[in-house]
């Protein structure tokens, strides 16, 4: 006995109606949730019951505690460093989600905040599952909305000029994307938002979107940055976390 | 008399099922829907009816011929030429759209294809209606599932490499990317797909995502670029119209 189909389904970025119809049926239809818990009040979790109480009622939310991952200095130094220690995580959360879904029947979701597609593990995790050879089940994926995507939508901006590319990095390797001339920078991921010598390039930012402790805030880098910080702060005390994303524009 | 609100809404790449339970109330409150058509038969005319006879049967559709925009050689072969065109067709439309609006009452929703933050022109034209002055009214964003998350989906991959970036671009522009260096490159808007000198990339290729004539082909470039081409003349022989994206990943 083991789970004869998996679909990992992007749920939005919090806001229940913000799943897609297809995502409503693949929670309607399954017999359990998988998701992740990191750590033992995690307000994210609590996001995630409340879209499932909303569409599906009764529904099994299965909760897999997150391994602690490996963020010493020593371990993020190096590429090949953040690269390891990214990949024994993986093998971590496999091995835990491998025993879940091996003693279960039927059909199990995913509830992937965001989009499975940006920055997201589930779906390698899966694939690491699969190629242990001990379980063998059909999978799919649905996507959702994006914070990038929301960002966006608040804004009520294109994210790129008429014609021009996006970037999309993590806040690690954004100096990097800068340096190489990028023109419209978007930034997940990022720990901390630094905005030094970027005085004259547009920012639009968003904390928690989707959510009741949504925050925007946009304007020129310099005049932004303080806002920024101190309203990081202000919506990680008020719900418990913050999680932001941000666009950068090269002034013209 | 003139509208109180224009939603600007993400309905997906075609199918019903991907619209947001936040796009399905958008449709279901609005009192009308603008849809652009760029000829007689378009067939995503026809895609967007089935959407609203799906979630809000007798919403009224309003069509808007698209005015026709200069693809001559003079027009296209410089930026700026590129660029005015496009500001010229901008215009054109915002002249259409706002006459539609100025002529009717409560609120409006337009479909957009995919998701209005990718190459998507009409949060500008609104923008350039309000920018006029002779209309006031409320307005807001509502995202959608773009083309490249489709693509994601269907090929059960996530963008990018652990950690990477993602550039996103147009056909025109990609060329300019693979030589400063991208690792991961979707291309949207792409006339025909040339691969030429890519062949140890690898590709993730889809067309029609979404609909019955959806069609993926994945590989080595050098191997999958005579199937791509020949699934884009199948595709568009079948179902009248091919819209395709791709990711290419730089050999490790």
């Amino acid at each position: 006995m083991n789970v004869e189909r998996v679909q990992i389904v992007g749920i939005g970025c919090g806001h229940p109606d913000q799943l897609t119809v297809e995502a409503v049926q693949a929670l309607q239809v399954a017999d359990f949730a998988i998701v992740a818990r990191k750590r033992e009040d995690d307000p994210l979790l609590a996001a995630r019951r409340a879209i499932v109480d909303r569409h599906a009622p009764g529904l099994e939310i299965v909760e897999v505690d997150d391994p602690e991952r490996d963020r010493s200095a020593s371990a993020s130094a190096a590429k090949d460093g953040y690269e390891t220690a990214v990949a024994e995580w993986h093998e971590a959360r496999a091995a835990r989600y491998e025993d879940v879904l091996a003693h279960r029947s039927g059909r199990a979701v995913f509830l992937v905040w965001g989009d499975p597609a940006f920055y997201d593990s589930t779906i390698r995790i899966v694939e690491r599952i699969l190629d242990r050879g001990d379980l063998v089940f059909s999978w799919d994926v649905v996507p959702g909305i994006s914070a990038l995507q929301l960002l966006a939508a608040r804004h009520r901006i294109v994210l790129h000029d008429v014609g021009q590319p996006i970037l999309v990095t993590t806040g690690r390797r954004l100096r990097e994307a800068i340096d190489a001339g990028a023109e419209n920078i978007l930034v997940m991921l990022s720990a901390s938002v630094d905005l030094a010598g970027l005085d004259d390039w547009h920012i639009w930012w968003g904390a928690n979107l989707g959510t009741d402790s949504e925050y925007l805030i946009t304007g020129r880098a310099v005049e932004a940055a303080d806002g920024i910080a101190a309203a990081r702060e202000r919506v990680k005390a008020e719900s418990g976390w913050v999680m932001d994303v941000y666009l950068l524009r090269r002034p013209a």
